[in-house]
């Protein structure tokens, strides 16, 4: 194992170069004229694992292709590790706040700012270095593995489920390993306790056959976007408590000690207010801001619009609103039981003299990990050895839905260990990965597949 | 007086004529790429003036310009009458609506199709017709005129009062007419009696220094789409009043005379819920459709904005959040209480963890006629004569905030005499004037400066 840390710390420069290469392709799987690019990114990627020791394959699929690495020379006595991770990455737009160009790595105060460089090019590659670090040290691998790279992971992954299904032989492992989440804090390895799902929904209100002048009709007409605004703010009482019918019978009442390891992680209100500079922390009563973020779900309009937006004045009733509001799930939600609700909430709450629409727009379960097992116990010890601290455990604001999926269509726990930071731009301009993170990662992951095997 | 009406018959194909070529010229004051159009509309309406035996000028404003044609030959004893109108038009987006090209009058089932056509270039134009006959037969006008035609009503008139403040004694008058208003049904030719004030505000809720992960993030900080539809549904009761403090105190109870009157017009609700196309009508509790039309006021959204808006999925959690929110305003309520009172409310709703500015964009009085005196008295006989019915007495649910202006500061009441129709599209895809009222209304306004001089 010192052999494959040493090579590691030999090749560093190098594991970045190529690093900035894969981020260098504008794999943008939300935009279609970026097809070519993120096919590009597939092979390119294919061809990283190839040199690394792996078979590899692109497999196409009715959208982007998936890219499968494969190792199975530990034999039948040594695990199987399937990771899993993805390299489309998110629209850089708006480009203008960028201070580096999103798609040339620049390295500044310690970090390479790029798209993709956190969420998931920069997490994903660290595998692949790592496996090869273990493969050009010792000619072989503890444990068989398997990688599946994704390249839809950022519009809904649409084709993975059906995929794994039709794959399931294959893909077959005892354990699933992913890197597309965050320390809790620089310095401070971390594995997750669970990630939130997601029902996100389109809510279209229609009015007249046109826009009409606010003057000549204002009074006599439901406005759109009066209703639209009445049946959002009807979402959430004054106690940030979500109001559709049955809404909570489903959520999970977490166990006192979780809460309490949640209360023993480093954090301040205070500067993570000041962090996001707004003037004070709101939520649902009851909840600290920890638990508001992991154990409880939300509400959140992602986007609103309605009539004239330009400058000044322009008199018009519209005739149509829309938002998108989404529902940040816990376990033991499930979209379409919320889907089902909002809909009986929507009847209730829509004033006379619109229609609405309601649209599914993309779903996907929360998910609970097995905090203890031999699996996890590799995973906590190699972190602590890479990093010199025991990891923390956290939970995981956002969804990673494929997570629940692996685990019941495999039936192999997941274990999240994610290398990006807090703050590190995620989805938006000047998203960034920490150099630290990035060798001190891939060194984790090379001790992880170690104690995987034992 | 048969001679006046006889040339107006006679001249009707090349007034007409004249008319499309004033609305070839796309006058769009609220573009300044269209500034030289703009400029060019007033010089080609001041030449028209002089055509017709006027004198006429283009005044320059900080703005767009003023065209002033006037005619003082008939005496000390006759009434001096002030004419306003504009020849600036609406922006024509969106322009694959229209079935004939915005700029280029097309006639059709009876009606000219062109932006301007009925708002107000089509009106504003028959005076100039209406003067050009008594002058071109009789050599002589009844009455004193002063023609004021502004380039900036579509922009809320910025510069008009102003000009009219320091031109008061040049435009001093004993009545103001003004054609910008529409016949209440075809053939029933309509004098006003009320106009809506306008308050015109921009709600904008801001949130954390930048959007955020909406899963990384959402449930710990109040969302300012959330707040905003919050803030906006709280503007408006169950009942369809508005909950401003003191919104209601400067608001007319209109005497039964007026609501019988009103009651006694043809208007059918399912017709007119039909021609909406909604499948309610909807308003103010305990007042008819047509007295929320014109004696009520209203909040209505006319734009909102916030995140992300386009295709499928972005879990954004927005830092900013944006809506129009205008009132119309009933005698003797003022914008500027309005705002006061906006203001207040909005310290009281808005919730904890978000900031919000509170924006006015533009402001005008309602306005209430004198539907008595000589002038009113004589409007109505012009009208009986030329259409052959008693004018119906309507009011406005629009705004025309230079009405009120003009009766403070010229001391003169003014007359509203308008020759559109309902649904003619004003400030939408394919405006049209009815070709019909286009001669009608020459001939009305003919007579009206006949009987005015009485």
């Amino acid at each position: 194992m010192a052999d494959v840390l040493k090579f590691i710390d030999s090749e560093l420069g190098r594991f970045k170069s190529e690093l900035y290469d894969f981020l260098r392709i504008p794999s943008i799987s939300a935009k279609s004229e970026h097809d070519a690019d993120t096919r590009s990114a597939a092979h390119w990627l294919a061809d990283r694992m190839k040199d690394a020791g792996l078979s590899a394959e692109v497999l196409d699929t009715p959208g982007h292709p998936i890219v499968l690495g494969e190792w199975r020379g530990a034999g039948d006595d040594a695990p199987t590790v399937l990771i899993y991770g993805h390299y489309d990455v998110q629209p850089p737009e708006p480009l203008d706040l960028w201070e580096s160009p999103p798609f040339e790595a620049t390295e500044r105060e310690g970090r390479i700012y790029a798209r993709g460089s956190a969420d998931d090019k920069g997490q994903l590659y660290m595998h692949v270095k790592a496996l090869e670090a273990h493969l050009a040290t010792n000619g072989t691998l503890p444990i068989n593995v398997v990688v599946i790279a994704e390249g839809e992971e950022e519009v809904g992954s649409p084709n993975l489920v059906p995929f794994v299904e039709a794959n399931a032989e294959r893909l077959g492992c005892d354990v699933v390993v992913i890197s597309d989440t965050a320390m809790f804090a620089p310095g401070l390895p971390t594995l997750l306790f669970s990630l939130r799902g997601l029902a996100y929904f389109e809510i279209v209100v229609k009015g007249a056959k046109s826009d009409l002048h606010s003057g000549e009709y204002g009074g006599s007409i439901t406005n759109p976007a009066n209703a639209l605004a009445k049946i959002v703010a009807s979402l959430q009482d004054e106690d940030g408590r979500i109001t559709l019918p049955g809404f909570y019978d489903d959520v999970v009442e977490w166990d006192e000690e979780t809460r309490e390891q949640i209360r023993s992680l480093p954090y301040d209100d205070e500067e993570y207010r000041k962090e996001l500079d707004v003037p004070a922390l709101a939520g649902e009563k009851g909840y600290s801001t920890l638990e508001r973020l992991w154990i409880r779900p939300t509400c959140d309009v992602n986007g609103m619009l309605s009539g004239y937006t330009g400058q000044g004045a322009k008199t018009v009733l519209p005739n149509m609103a829309m938002a998108k509001v989404s529902f940040r799930l816990v376990p033991d939600q499930r979209p379409s039981r919320v889907k089902e609700s909002l809909e009986a909430h929507l009847k209730q709450v829509t004033p006379p003299g619109v229609d609405v629409d309601l649209i599914e727009v993309q779903g996907g379960r929360a998910w609970r990990a097995r905090v203890e097992g031999k699996f996890f116990d590799a995973a906590a010890e190699a972190l602590e050895e890479a990093f010199g601290t025991r990891p923390a455990l956290a939970g995981g604001g956002g969804s990673i839905p494929i997570v629940g999926e692996f685990e019941e269509k495999l039936g192999a726990p997941a274990l999240l260990v994610g290398f990006s930071l807090p703050g590190s731009n995620l989805h938006a301009p000047n998203e960034w990965l920490a150099i630290e993170n990035y060798e001190k990662g891939i060194g984790a992951l090379a001790l992880l597949y170690e104690k995987l095997a034992q």
